[in-house]
């Protein structure tokens, strides 16, 4: 910024017709100002960018935008663009903000979770299902119908399709109608949120699933060109076919093995990490419990867990400043905990809930998740821009989800518009119809960036993720290494 | 910012709970950045002001909140809310992006113009109408029906409600229909923009209507107690019955004429200065001679020319560096002709379009009209706040014209976060179905502000008005006395 105001007040704006030069010398330092814009590209790197550049003006010609479209409907248009094809192949660094149990398509968790023996379902009074996996039948659930085993209900079928499709439904956001009839609020598509949480929690907590689960996960973000993750987890007990139930630390235990084996099988694969996560809604003590455990989890598990946020609705959850005395227990114990708040999802300005950003801050958070009203905050976002705190943009939930409706407006195009700390990732894709990075990608290169954004960008933002992710300086630059040869392959194989 | 810069570098943030009185200082800090931040109340302003921040905390608190639904659906929650009431009995300062024939309601148009004598009108192919006032049956119009004369047409009816309503739908963008149905996209609510445009252009460019509905504007304008006024004006040759028509400076003398006979009426109104603007679908050496015919009027109307502007869609108009020859006209022979630009009205990203901010600011532009997308022009941006370069914010325009769906989203909202000279205006109302500016400032108060803005964001925008006019020192003075004792009568009023 130094550098603007330099060349500002260096201006006179003679009157006269304005100088090519001078403006064409704006127009380039505005460029360079944007993510990216400091960026040296090498031949091969300018010449996929004229590739992309032309893509893009192609895309903007058409008849539908696809970023001025909700997800559900530009899903399609987007699958056909060509520009997308070459962001799936692209290495796109890492995925920081992806939640637990979002990272796998619905159609595997009904393929293969629900197709496993002893598999029970039921509905519940308001439309939503639930399972559980038992060797024996199971207690009736409270305002759930009898549990089925699904095995004897298809056993029954003459084909089970329909059955499917329609447990798919249940599992995800995702919907063929119209999603402003389907979810014509913010309140409507939260709550429908929350029972499609509930409805795929009995199947990813049974043992056997959420290990199978986990490493699908990791496999799909992988066959996206995501090499590293830090995947916010409830840590939840996990629970086996006797109803026996596992601990936290086996939970954790298990997504360190989980990803060892993966990245056994794939060495091209850098690794994951977990960042414990709570639900807002709980109270001051359950927080202060919850804190005091993930303090020793941190202790026992210092490679695997990154750190610690708070997850669910902040408007209409408890601002982060109501559990400010649980989370100020490790600073005060000097015990390093990192702390990655999710804090302004939300467009309520000036309440006690759009504190949470500043808030998030005051308790040295490592990241922002979402920072959707960070633009409305000065203080808070220069605090961010000194201190390095990248926001993590998740341009398709911020639709879904209805915060926004046309990405172009989205605020984190101004944020890159100035090189803001900023990474991309997907929140929860498999809610959302989406999967891996690249759909996010997509909104974030073409929509938020418009014309502007360029390879430059792209490059900027999987560094990105890496400079502002947990690993410590050695590892950083170990992915590193390993992502610009993968980038290199990836820029080759493409001019 | 020097204070922001100085007040971030002294703090360390200790590794304890955070201290409540940092904590409070930073967010007065924020507070005091906003628009108004900085002002100084007195007793009764903030007794009116904790009155405004309980209506508000109402309105949020219920079940639609009108800035995030469509401004055809919000209008009847408006005019229900006992904000809107306040702020229209508010002295607001002035108007200064207003466009010529958009300045009265539809009704007036219908109840009173068309029911003038020899008021012929006919059905265009495209389901559009057009008028002409004709002392003898005018020559048909290509595309058109034959003319009928409407006292002739409403002689023959019982009754001519439903004709009036019609002629009513045809002359605004309103409607009661679903607005996102019946303008599903930018093109299509342009397209009937212009035709409504070519509907109403029959009806005010006949001279007794020109004069009446120009004093009628500031009758409406002057009783939603908006004081002062900058008109953008396309100066058309107006016609008579005859068929014969005055010329540019006539018009403009007209308006000079009334709004001294509405001074004269009205000795609180502190009057109204013109932007002569011309339609940015002209060619290079018809700009050329346009921007001629500006410098002649300007000099020979000094007191009522304010300056000069491009109209119509920018995204499908040419950019302003297209004219730029035209334009640096006047500074190359050193005639002052003041420019209040159009700019970034659009969300096409990096496109020639969108250079039109900075090319503005290059061509010295006094303010900005709308600068919608300035937010992802920080060099633009940069020189707009250093150069004291104002922004016309109209946020129901914005809104029906499809540039943003919630307005809580509009980018103002962070503008007016960090006290960015801003300006409300309501551009076209009559076209969107509003009337003088209340309900642009209830968008900007309630919908960009949030909970944050406050009567002092109020008293800033309204002296922005003064600030940012065309007015000189000595005029800007007066107006601002003018204003302050209508200021505290108000509040006196309200307390
Ligand atoms: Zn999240
Ligand atoms: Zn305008």
């Amino acid at each position: 910024m130094l550098q603007l105001g330099l060349v500002l007040c260096c201006l006179t704006f003679a009157a006269s017709i304005p100088d090519p030069r001078q403006r064409e010398a704006l127009i380039q330092l505005e460029s360079s100002m944007q993510t990216g814009g400091q960026m040296v590209l090498t031949d091969a790197e300018q010449e996929l960018d004229a590739h992309f550049f032309k893509m893009k003006q192609e895309e903007m010609a058409r008849a539908a935008f696809p970023p001025a479209v909700h997800f559900f409907r530009a899903r399609d248009l987007i699958r056909r663009s060509p520009i997308f094809s070459l962001l799936q192949e692209m290495p796109k660094g890492g995925a920081l903000h992806v939640h637990d149990f979002s990272m796998v398509d619905v159609d595997w968790l009904v393929m293969n979770a629900t197709y496993r023996p002893h598999c029970y379902m039921c509905c519940t009074d308001n439309q939503s299902i639930r399972f559980i996996f038992s060797s024996r039948r199971p207690k009736p659930l409270p305002r759930c119908s009898p549990w089925t085993l699904l095995e004897e209900l298809r056993a029954k079928m003459v084909n089970s399709t329909d059955l499917d499709s329609s447990i798919k439904q249940n599992l995800t956001l995702f919907t063929e109608q119209d999603p402003e009839e389907a979810y014509p609020s913010q309140d409507v598509v939260w709550d429908r949120f929350e029972q499609t949480f509930a409805a795929v929690w009995g199947l990813v907590t049974y043992a056997p699933v959420f290990r199978d689960y986990f490493y699908q996960g990791l496999t799909q973000f992988y066959l996206d060109n995501v090499m590293y993750l830090e995947l916010r987890a409830l840590l939840p007990e996990v629970y086996e076919l006797d109803g026996s139930a596992h601990d936290r630390a086996w939970t954790l235990k298990t997504y360190r093995d989980v990803t060892e084996q993966f990245k056994n099988q794939h060495p091209d694969f850098f690794g994951a990490r977990i960042i414990f996560t709570v639900n807002r809604g709980v109270n001051l003590s359950v927080m202060t419990e919850v804190v005091e455990e993930a303090m020793k989890l941190q202790r026992s598990f210092p490679d695997t867990l990154a750190g610690f946020d708070l997850v669910g609705r902040e408007d209409s959850g408890r601002p982060l400043w109501y559990f400010r005395e649980a989370l100020s227990l490790p600073a005060e114990r000097g015990i390093e905990l990192p702390f990655f708040f999710h804090a302004g999802e939300t467009d309520l300005e000036g309440t006690d809930v759009d504190q949470n950003l500043l808030d998030a801050l005051l308790l040295n958070t490592s990241r922002i998740g979402h920072g959707f009203a960070l633009v409305r905050h000065p203080v808070a976002k220069d605090l961010s821009r000194k201190r390095g705190v990248a926001v993590e943009v998740c341009p398709v939930s911020n639709q879904v989800l209805k915060l926004v409706k046309d990405l172009r407006n989205h605020p984190a195009a101004a944020l890159m518009s100035e090189n803001h700390p900023v990474v991309i990732s997907s929140d929860d894709p498999a809610l959302f119809g989406a999967s891996g990075l690249s759909y996010d990608f997509y909104e974030a290169f073409v929509g938020l960036g418009g014309i502007k954004s360029n390879i430059a960008s792209l490059k900027q933002l999987a560094i990105n993720s890496f400079r502002y992710s947990s690993l410590n300086p050695k590892q950083k630059i170990e992915a590193l290494v390993l992502w610009q040869r993968r980038w290199n392959k990836f820029v080759s194989e493409h001019v």
